[in-house]
């Protein structure tokens, strides 16, 4: 997203934000964790896009600064709590809180977290803050859902791609559309324009999941940010996977299952077989039309908003710079 | 509470409204587990106490289940979350949730269980939501608190009586407090009348809280719950703990250090050997003045509501029985 330097000015506002509004004190135990993991940096998309949304619908963007906050300290505890249940060491290359402290404080310290991202709302009026926390509610239970989704698949053999597309519309893209509308209840546009920007960002998360898993096979090891190649060695079942075990013929298939059951030592001879297979049977390709299509999806209902054309080009810009990423 | 009939009859209501509004379905291994944790039973205290005041302030009961469900939810995941962090293998004489499935279940229907009591308020119309959600948010945060002082106090050898009192009264005795207020803010009580209530609620689960340290130790097998002298064993610093450190002669007070030191095989001479110190320092004596002085700070407030005497008489007759329980 280099050439959205006006993201980059939300992206310093909200950090201002963030640091005069996280002053817990006691107990310290429960409280570090919480500053650490939200000082690990990350690229704020989520609680920018409640800021750029308000903005583009009229509101003003200061107002808007708690939600994004709500937001982001909502995505932080799921991070906490993913950690723990991934059993990750490492998350933004710095040591994960529940390996750094342990398990009790990730699960408490998350906890608080989510708790906390509640409390944001309180500076809303009553009408508004109804309408943000019900919707926090309802995109919270959904990641919930869908982290558990993406838990069951791991020991499933059986997933298919459209029980795929709903774990990370669950997990991951809910949240983004959710981060969008709120910038569009604070800035009191009509609830049709609320319920379209939604859809844009639903189906723009689910975009931008599938441009993940493509990049973490595919991507430069030099701009992207995890291991290339990192589900592969873990065996995750992404897009790519199931479209390959769909597409292959029977004997690549085959192999590609068996791949998939094993963990070598070095694992970038297993990498490259796995590659070879998801761009010979075709599952790179149609991994990208996907892709395409859920970007043309989010750009389609664009037509229907009552905001000015303009500001409906810096929607379409944001999409096309999120599809075009390398990070 | 055996001659407390009348409270018999919201816990009958209570389990039937939330037979009713429990039906979630997919992911199950999400769902199971809220289910059956939800079904563990127990005395349903905080929900009996939103529908209990709701009425003795002139308000209908059953508007006040919604907000009784979200209490008695928030309760559970409380109690799933402190099970995983304290190793508990039995709740209620059954397998924990974390035990019966696994880490991550207990880690993820517990978020689940916060979220889901968040939305059992968007029943209420604005600004009562508000009133209620900003409530709920502030006692769920202290209940961390008081979790976290509870684990750092594990490992502190200087836990002084004020810090103990300040422990319980956050992970225990505001949600008491708040179960309470909950039932008021729906009857749209005054918010002094509220403010009186969520004393009475805090002073009562503070003495509740001293009452079940007392019980843990001294309470009768046949009639108590849990296994009588289970705090002893763990060498829980509970307020007889501490108030025998204070009191006990320095030879003592060693013996009782030493005690809590060890965890033999067989633990009933240790039991019976602390239980002596306990009795003999004065701390089950000063124990109990405690959870007379709180319970009689909570009548003290009373005086104040603007409710009719009788229905402060049922306020206090509902302390007095709490007081003399035997479970």
């Amino acid at each position: 997203m280099g050439d959205f330097k006006f993201m980059d000015q939300y992206k310093v506002k909200f950090l201002d934000h963030l640091k005069t509004r996280i002053e817990y004190t006691e107990p310290k135990n429960l409280y570090e964790p919480i500053r650490y993991i939200l000082d690990l940096g990350g690229k704020r998309l989520r609680p920018i896009l409640t800021l750029m949304t308000a903005e583009l619908f009229g509101g003003d963007p200061d107002e808007a600064m708690d939600a994004a906050l709500a937001i982001e300290m909502f995505h932080n505890f799921s991070l906490v709590h993913d950690d723990i249940m991934d059993d990750a060491p490492l998350r933004r290359g710095r040591t994960t809180v529940h390996e750094k402290w342990d398990l009790n404080t990730g699960i408490l310290s998350g906890d608080a977290m989510l708790i906390l991202a509640y409390q944001f709302f309180e500076g809303y009026p009553p009408e508004t803050f109804k309408k943000l926390t019900a919707l926090f509610s309802k995109t919270a239970i959904e990641v919930c859902e869908g982290q558990q989704y993406d838990v069951d698949f791991e020991t499933r053999d059986d997933v298919t791609i459209p029980e795929y597309l709903k774990m990370i519309e669950y997990k991951t893209s809910v949240l983004v559309a959710a981060a969008m509308k709120m910038g569009a209840i604070i800035a009191n546009a009509s609830d049709k324009d609320a319920e379209i920007i939604y859809e844009f960002g639903r189906n723009l998360g689910i975009a931008f999941q599938l441009q993940d898993d493509y990049l973490d096979a595919f991507g430069d090891p030099k701009t992207f940010g995890k291991q290339v190649g990192g589900d592969i060695m873990e065996n995750k079942k992404t897009f790519l996977y199931l479209k390959a075990l769909q597409m292959a013929p029977k004997q690549r298939k085959e192999g590609l299952m068996h791949l998939y059951s094993i963990k070598p030592e070095n694992p970038s001879t297993k990498v490259e077989a796995v590659k070879a297979i998801f761009t010979e049977s075709g599952a790179v390709d149609l991994t990208k039309e996907e892709i395409k299509s859920h970007t043309q999806k989010a750009f389609d209902v664009l037509g229907q908003l009552t905001i000015a054309e303009a500001n409906k080009q810096v929607l379409r810009k944001f999409g096309e710079a999120l599809m075009e990423r390398t990070v």
